[in-house]
Formats: structure tokens, sequence, C-alpha cells
């Protein structure tokens, strides 16, 4: 604990890590443009949705194994490492040949069952904070990894459910101090789901920094209109080039 | 949807169903015990925990495999049906031979994997409401089940979560109310886990019903100090008796 | 403690009280009317907001002294005694002539100079309970009633302030149980702010009288869409009839 | 509105205010010397409670008029404004020689009958958020003021209450962010009061500066173990030291 590496990169230890890419790996064209934009940048982990968890399930729920067929080469490419959600225990599997990181998303904290499945890899792990998660069941989360014999924890937090709705959630960033000043985690701020409306993005990534989280989690869209999810949160280019300028 | 049979008895449909059992299936003595108990008392319907999610990993999970083993004699003897969560996908199969009717807990309303795996299934699913799930949120995690064509669907009212403390959760009568009012689907309440003890139980089970719920799921143990989870909201026989005296 | 009178009739000790009217006094034809309707039916304690707690400075404040001046006259006619909020700790004099219960509203559950003021009274006093008041605070604030030397409180559930936003607060009836377990204090029950839609009242005030609640309180408008507030969740007078008739 | 001079001091603008002093003042003394280590270190504000709201009647309520006798003369002495509570509309007049700057309390937000009395006043009113306020309801509250002919408004975020038990409130920065995009008001945080513990302290009022807030009130006191309120959430003399060497 203390630090992960995530590809060449370490989180934590002082450092501040910028992770990015699009909510959802949409197609082969969408996902090369905006990683070939945020290499350029100077980003240095991606992110994309494989599987993809939405509250509506005729929502877009990712390209699943389709995009697991054609990543590999896409990521040979790029050069960059990926982080990527898991939603099932029997994707560890499927996932592993394009994820150098998993992330359990927020509907999964308590999915007690997927955490012990990825206990048992020694890949990292960003754990997300449930919609309204206590600190405690958040920290006792990372047992269940632990218990496995994996110790490459990153927790995340993305806001939690409270009564406001002018924003998508109320990020914590108390949160994060209390786990920095008590645990040896490594702890990022997603922004982009806490805020759920772009402008407030930066202002939020910036307070994270400087509250002491080890990075950020950023969605980014070529055209966030287009996007398939997440629309409204996701970052255009200029905006990402501007966060990426503050904050590096 | 309107009704849904569990072993011979209906659900919804204007009749109010007692499910009762013990938190954790802990041993083939204590679950005989409570079981007959239940059953001589007018009981139609168990309960009990097989695979346990527990929030801290060192807590007791189940006897899992092992009372799968033993439980299809056992039930065979008390000749009523068994309700029982399923905390993971794979675990469909080992459970069809024990369980009447998949428990969704709370933990898992978000888990949409898991939903789509007893969608495939023709069993009936009680589908217990998040933490923090919306209304919405919850009507929609039906629709995982719907989308596999299997419209067997009880939802179960637990509490929610809020800044109250006195109370475990705060029960959402309301939302009984609300869903009753709106939809087809039976919808049950838990009112052992909405108040975390047991003074608690019989008040809310009786809000519950005059609320118009279709039924109650209640824990009881012969010993509550004694059991391995939910000690302190669970029912000893005496108080299981009253309750079913007050409400069928 | 235990029981409270507002005019002759007691709160607690094993009745059931209907308080109902107008959400706010509107005019002397408009509180006539509901006001004999009520009496008629056989309710014994009226409600009528005569100054408004309004989060639009915009909206109706209520008729304020305007309706204290021909008040007294209507009251004498009518022949039931009032409950009505006070705002303001300089109000008592004014509302002395002409309330026989003061309600003190969720917005000013912690405005604890005003409630040393009534402290000062020997009138009863209904305290709601704040939008995210812990029950603990609830109780808190009981005491500086009682410190002042007026025991005459009935409490009031009116439903808290969650993430949920289908319903326009989050009826807390456990909290009801609770407090009848653990204190001497009547409670009654506000469904209609709790639900924030009229068909939600009834079932609610129904699950308020199985917990144990001893009695409700009802807004109620001859014609709800033309009241001047909480037009969504008044009832109109058929809704108040089906509703005494099921509770009394 | 765009900026609001409290003494001498512009808040908003681009610059970041720290107000700081004790949660209440407790005696000459201890005001007196809490107020001269803040002007030497540099603050240009104080702050200090001369009537308190507390959840218990029976802690300590301020010394209230007894303060307000010789604060003119050790004010004098010590030449810093100072922010202070107003509890009751009828205090007005009594806090008018002592106070630079009212405050209205979490506690009172919604006390509208306060807020028209400050309306009729010219001097400037921090507003804090209430407890579960939502932000539209926060800044339709600034309409009562505004009413009145006061345009001289501050508002304050700290913390809100959720389900979270670790810390006293959640810190809701991205209302920070909302409000200062799309309203002209200064925006200062109470992170003492959000945080509950003194070590949360700084890390939280950085990421006020870095989210965009016009400053920060800071509770500090000789010897926090010893305060008579909120003693856990006081900074000491050094920790105030580090805090505003960081943040000026």
């Amino acid at each position: 604990m203390g630090t992960v590496r995530i590809g060449s990169t370490v989180i934590g230890g002082g450092t501040f890590a910028i992770i990015a890419g699009p909510c959802a790996v949409e197609s082969q064209q969408q996902f090369l443009k905006v990683s070939m934009f945020l290499k350029e940048l100077g980003v240095q982990i991606l992110r994309g949705g494989i599987y993809k968890l939405r509250t509506d399930p005729n929502s877009f729920q990712g390209l699943r194994e389709e995009a697991i067929a054609w990543l590999p080469e896409i990521k040979q490419h790029i050069g960059l490492p990926l982080v990527s959600e898991i939603t099932d225990p029997r994707q560890v599997e499927k996932l592993d040949p394009v994820v150098d990181c998993y992330q359990v998303g927020t509907r999964n904290m308590y999915n007690y069952e997927l955490l012990k499945e990825l206990g048992k890899t020694r890949k990292p792990v960003i754990l997300k904070r449930g919609f309204s998660a206590l600190i405690k069941e958040w920290l006792l989360a990372t047992e269940y990894l632990l218990a496995g014999g994996n110790d490459q924890i990153i927790l995340c937090e993305r806001g939690i459910r409270t009564f406001e709705t002018f924003t998508r959630n109320t990020l914590d960033l108390a949160a994060v101090a209390y786990i920095k000043s008590k645990t040896q985690f490594p702890v990022i701020v997603d922004p982009s789901h806490a805020a759920g409306s772009s402008d407030l993005v930066l202002p939020l990534a910036k307070a994270a920094k400087a509250v002491g989280a080890d990075g950020v989690l950023i969605e980014v869209h070529a055209e966030p209109s287009q996007a398939l999810s997440d629309a409204d949160q996701a970052l255009n280019f200029m905006g990402m080039q501007a966060l990426f300028k503050e904050l590096s």
C-alpha cells in the first residue's frame, strides 16, 4: 500500500495522476481519437468503459466482447495503460488481456463476490465509493480484496447521494482528507460523476488536488453531446486541455 | 404481474403474507427448530440466508454449499417453501434445488448482471430496494428481470439510508403506497432491517399492512442474542407469536 | 405529559385525534366553509395558517393581522378550537386571542428563541420535526419548552428530507414508534406534507394510526386546485369524508 | 452584490478572506487573547458568538447581554470588525453597537421573520446554509434580505447533513462552484463546522480556496479543549498560524 502502479505510473506518494478517457468505449474510431489526443496532451493512463452498468436496461450497455476483440491491437498502437470497469466476477478472464487496472463502480462496491474474485488477481483495483456508503463500509470493502492477497487498491471518491438536486451527487472531499489521514491507501477523485455537468469539473478537480487527493478520473469525449452515456458531464478536448494545464 | 406465487401461497391480490425465518441458516438444528415453530404457528413461507453479504469480511458469511447439501432433506421434512438470497450470478445453479424464491438483497439491487441471470429463470424474485435507491431506479431494475422473461417479481421495501441514527434505516412506507398506486407489482416490507431493533418490528409491520403492503418479511430466531447475524432485530418465538396473531 | 388537551379534546392516552383544515386561512368565506364542513363531519380541532413561512418571498405569506381581526367572531360561530403556526416570538401576543394551540413548523424547530417564548405560555404546542432533525435533536428541542414550564407538548412527524423525489418528504413512522416507546409525549403525524400528493394521504394516515400515533394533521380545501398554498396535497371534501370514515 | 465590505475588508472580487475567532465569546480575557493573537497574525475580521443556539438547552447559551456591555471597549482596543450570530429579530437593536456583520446560522436559514428584520438593516449578513437546505432554497432565502433593501449578502457553505458519521457534516464544495458560476454573491466556507475535527480544517480550507470560494470562517481557541462549545473542531494558535500561512 501507500503507492500503486498502473502501467509505469505510480499513484500515491506525492504525485498527482490524471486518468482520463471516455465514459464508454463506443467504437474503434472514437476510442482511438480521444486516446491519441490524451496521449499527446501528456495523460499517462486511459479510462474507458467496456461493460457498462446502466440504470435503464434500454440504455447502451457497452460494446462488451466486441470491444475486447479489437482493443489489444488499438492499445498497442496507443501505448497507454487502460482502466476499465468490471461488473461481474465472470468477466475477470475476459478483461484480463485488455485491462491494466480494474474499476469497481459505485453500484458494485457492496458486490463482495466480485471483490473476492478481484482479490485473487494481482492487478490494481480502483474501488469507487457506493452511492451512500459510509466511509467505514468503504474501508471494510477493501478487506475483501486484501483477504485474497491483492493490496493494489486505489479508492475513488465520486460523490454521495444527498437531497441536493442541482448537482448529480455531493462530492465528499472531507472523506478524502479523512482517509488520507487515517490509512495508507491512495485516493483519487472523480469530479465528473460528482458534478454531473462539465462546467463544475475543473473547480472540483482543483479542490480535489488541494484537499490532498492523489489524482483525478476525468471523462472526456471528442463531442460530448454525441456521447452514448454521461453526455452532460464529459469535457471536450478544449476543456480537457485547460484542466490538464492547470493541474499538472 | 399483480400476483406472484411462492409454493402454494399467492402474494398480492388482497391477502397479507407473512414470510419469516432466521437471518441466516446457521445449522440443521437451528433451522429445523425455527422452521417447525413457524409452521405450527401457521407461517406458509420460510426465509433463511445461505449466502450472506456482510460488510465485514470477518463476519459469518453463511453456511453456503454446506447448507445446500442438507437443505433438500430438511425442507422435505418441514414442507414449506424457502426464500433465500442470491449474491452471485454463478449461484443460480447451486441454489436452484433448495430455493423456491430468490431474494436480491439491498447491496445487489444495482447488480444488473445478477438480475439478467435471474431474468432467465422462471422462479419468483424478491427485489429489495437499495440503501439509497430512488423509486425510479428500483422500478427500472425490474426491467432487467422482465427483459429476460421473468415477471414473477415482488418488491421489498426495507428502509433507506438517511441521517437518522436511532433507527438502522428509515422505513419508507410512502414508497409502498406510491408503487401500489402506480404499478401492478406486489410489494412487501421488511420491518426487521428497517428498525434494527426487535421492539419496533411489530408497530412497523402493522403500519406496513395498513399502508397497503402485500406482506412482511420477518427475522425470527429461537435465541436472538445467540444469532450469528442481526441479533438485535430478530424476534424471539414469543414476539413472533404476537406478531402473527395481530397481523393474520 | 402523557396527554395534552386542545379545547375539550384530549390528545394521547389511547384515542386517535383528527385535526384538519386548510393549509392557510385565505378568507372569511373560505375558512368558514371548510370549518363548517369539518364540524359537521365530526372533526373536533381545526388547523389553519395565519402567518405562513414560504420558501419564496413572493408566495402568499398568510393573511396575518388581517385574519386575526376577524377570526374571533368566526371562531365563536364555528365553535371549534384552532391550531395555527407561530413564526416569530413577537407574535405570541397577537395570536393569543385566536389560537388554542401553537404550531411550531418544520423550519422553526431549531428556533430556540421562539421555543423559549412559547415555554412561558401555558397553551399547548405542536412541535413539528425539522427537515433533517435527528430524533435526539427533536426531543432536546422540547426541553426549551419544558424549561419555561410548558409541558403541553405534542410532537408531529411530517416527513424528513432524503434523496427520494417522487414523494415530497420521507415519512418516518419508525420515529413515531420509537418516541412512543421511549417518552410520554403524544405524537401525531402530518401525512399531507410528507406525501406531497393527495392520493397518498389516506394510506399514510392509516399507517400512522397503525404504528401507534395519537392523531393526524390533515390539509383540506374546498377546491384544492384553487388553494393559495400546498394545492397538490390538500384533500377535497370527498377525500376528507373518506379519511374521516376510515380512521374514526 | 459582487463584493461586500466588512469593516475595511472587501469580500469577493478575487481576494481570499480569512475570518477567524472563537466559537463563542466566553470572557473578556479569552476574547482579548485570541483577538490580539489573530490581529498580530494578520487576520482582518473577527468572529465570535454572543448569542449561541445550542441543541441542548443546558449547554452554554452565550454571554448575551453581558458581553454586549463590555464588547465596545474591547473592540476599540483590538481595532478589528466583528461577525456575530443573531438568533432573534429582537436582537437587532442590541447587537447593532457591537456587530459589523450579522451571521445567520444554519438553524435560522429558514427563519424568514429574522431575515425580513435584517433586510431592513444596512449591515452585511453572512447567510449560512441550512442543515439540509437545497441550493434553491438557500438562494431564495436571500430574497427575503433583498426585498428589504439589503444586498450586502455573503453566503456561507458549512456542510450539509448526510448519512456519513465520521465527519460532522458533508462539506458541499460543488455548491460553492455552482453558486459562484450562477450568481454574483460572494461565498465563503466554514470548514470547522463541516469537519467537526480540527485536523480536517486545513485540507478543507485549501480545497475551499481551490474551488473558488471567497474566504473561510475559522474557529480558533487558545486552548480548544477548554472551549465552552465546539471544542473538537477549533484550531489552536499553532494550527491557525499554519492555516494562515498556507492560505494568505
